[in-house]
């Protein structure tokens, strides 16, 4: 492998220069083994937050944080392979219906999920509030399940694009987490390294979401499905609404719950729309002939979710916990619930236990928000709104302040907030 | 003192933000302690290459540079303090003519200086080709010495401004040396620290100068002197041509020699006009009734420079060290010097090893360049244009081919470019 001079690099790219593919490729590798310093890297990292990359360089850059690792190689299952990936919300549970439904509906999916940091929640933290489930699978594991089960939720493994881990954690700590190459790059080498021929990526738009407007969000649809395709995966994206909760709550064994709910046919409108919306994608790209609303109808996507939760370990007919104390914010006055602001309700779900402020903190499978009325249902005077589910008493104040403005009774119901707010597709598709 | 998170003044920084006088003390000081890592402070050095800082910011962040260690008291000496900097250059012999012409004229120069890097020169570098004259002084022996002869050039100690020198050779590998804010809080933490009451620059511009533009130069001179005056130091600045090379010289002893010829009233034009135009501007600032140019001609600058090279150890009558080497580049035509680029001159004379491309490498006293012809100078075919001057025919290949589109000759002499281009004061002052 050629040499470089990494000044030379930062350089180029402060300057707005493009880097070369053996230059890219020359970085990772080093920066992976530890032969470039972090002190160099992070100024790379920032150059790149203000200069962004090109389409080029960025598929050179995530083809070879894909290579700094293995890559599953699901060839041999007899369905097609088609996974999600969502950018993160508030109340987000869809991955616990949308995985099963597609198993359902004839796909293998190979959900390869990472845990919750902050205000967003992560799939595995959910799951793990039933007991026995376990996320960390072997790759034989995960092979074994999807040719049995059809779907597999776990823990993406330390095999699969580490070069990933390492810069994630380099950006954490230097302020370069939210450009939009390097977000790209970070999602997309581990779909690609994890090996599914199709992915449909949920790219959340909105206060609770990591892409505050319309146009960012395009703009890391558009970088990622750009990327998917370039690497052979079949890729969509849609834009769907974060301004305020997915469901009626937020919190572990709580967006459990509600996602049985859903599998048993229920469930609330928004969440089996966010759902079918992002299934029929699924569908689309993975060639499958059965309508998702149909499958979800059926029942079987609840057979599969048994099966699944239960190949893990975990007890299907487990009794989830529940907290210790319920508090509740009621109403101010009679009317309508006319915002609910999503970031508030996770700051709060956050801060009640449900998630975490470090990578390696705990969480609480209990804690968490239920909101008893949703944007555009009436409320009444001094009737609660919103249920603060904890076990640690000391924790309320701070979800309390979290909510402060976080919510308004209007006396009118506005218009509902559309939930699917665009769709990217590759060029040459329809 | 208050504590903050890092992650969020870089964040700050990266979005434009200006950084609060706690936040930047905090910073600095937790840096040169080594609490806060290479990798967040390299992060924020690229924030700020890309979003600058404001004068207030400035100020305060040179402060906290300065407050890093300790600040030479001159107050006790008899006379006004007066110092230069120069931004470096190719053949800028400067410092050693005007150091001792400003002593003669009644000031102590207390001209505390650094050594070359790269294609730039350094004056202790060029006075280290004097046998016996030694760089390090101690504080006791400065102020003597200010007192005894009333000009010291020696090296900057370790307890000045020890922040610059961490951040310095931080920027070094992280691409983040040309940045504006950088280079002024650089130089003048380390001037004001000296301890000097007035202070002129000399901002270079041009091919051989680190400012490649007037505009990035009056920038740099305009935050320089604002600082400087911000922080009770008198300050003026000139900016001034290095599109050649100053003098007929570039190298250690040969520069030195250049500059003796200069103190006995001999010496090159550009040379003289450069050093009376900057002992001008430091005859006002320090309110000296002297006429440079007066002074330089009765020879007691010329005294001044003996007494100061005794003083440091070194033997004025010293015969300099000649190269064992030198090869000459001959005109290839009839005509007259076009242009003479003083970066490829810069690094031929490095090249040759009069300089040095790591801060730990040793330099040598003989080698460099001599131009037989400078720029306007009629030159005749086959008739020597520069000199070779090195004690290794090795490095004799790399020097010719810096040298290489780095000379025209032409028919007719355009008009001479002008040296002295702009003058930058404070506010306050005429």
């Amino acid at each position: 492998m050629s040499d470089f001079s990494v000044v030379d690099l930062i350089c180029a790219k402060r300057d707005g220069q493009a880097l070369g593919p053996d230059e890219i490729t020359w970085f990772i590798d080093g920066y992976t083994n530890g032969r470039i310093p972090d002190e160099q890297a992070s100024a790379l990292l920032m150059a790149i937050y203000f200069q962004a990359m090109e389409p080029d360089e960025l598929a050179v850059w995530t083809q070879a944080m894909i290579d700094s690792g293995e890559r599953l190689d699901l060839s041999g299952l007899e369905h097609p392979t088609v996974d999600k990936h969502s950018t993160g919300g508030v109340g987000d549970k869809v991955s616990l219906v949308l995985a099963p439904l597609m198993a359902a509906c004839g796909a293998a999916v190979p959900q390869l999920s990472g845990r919750g940091l902050g205000h967003s929640g992560g799939t595995l933290d959910k799951l793990e509030a039933i007991a026995g489930w376990r996320a960390s699978l072997s790759n034989a594991e995960i092979l074994s399940q999807l040719a049995d089960v059809g779907a597999v939720i776990c823990a993406a493994g330390a095999g699969l694009a580490p070069a990933d881990r390492r810069i994630y954690a380099l950006r954490d700590v230097t302020g370069t987490v939210p450009s939009i190459p390097l977000i790209a790059s970070s999602i997309m080498s581990k779909k690609i390294a994890e090996g599914t021929s199709a992915l449909v990526l949920d790219v959340k738009v909105g206060s609770g979401a990591f892409m505050k407007t319309h146009a960012l969000a395009r703009q890391l649809a558009e970088a990622m499905v750009t990327l998917g395709e370039a690497h052979g995966v079949r890729t969509a994206a849609l834009l769907t609404g974060m301004d305020t909760v997915l469901g009626r709550t937020a919190g572990n064994a709580l967006e459990v719950r509600e996602s049985i709910e859903t599998l048993a046919g229920g469930g609330p409108d928004d969440l089996v729309e966010v759902t079918l919306a992002l299934a029929r994608e699924m569908a689309e790209l993975a060639d499958l002939g059965a309508d998702p609303a149909d499958v979800l109808a059926s029942g079987a996507a609840m057979d599969v979710w048994r099966a699944m939760i239960a190949a893990q370990g975990g007890d299907p007919d487990d009794d989830l916990p529940w907290a210790s104390i319920v508090e509740t914010v009621n109403a101010p006055a009679d009317g309508v619930l006319g915002r609910l602001d999503a970031l508030a309700v996770g700051i709060a779900a956050w801060r009640l236990g449900a998630g975490r402020a470090r990578k390696e903190d705990p969480v609480s499978p209990t804690a968490g928000v239920v909101c008893r009325a949703v944007e555009g249902e009436p409320v009444r005077a001094g009737e609660p709104l919103l249920e603060l589910h904890t076990d640690d008493e000391s924790l309320l104040p701070g979800a309390l302040a979290a909510l402060e403005g976080g919510f308004t009774v209007v006396a009118e119901a506005g218009a509902p907030r559309p939930l699917i707010l665009d769709r990217v597709t590759a060029g040459g598709r329809a």
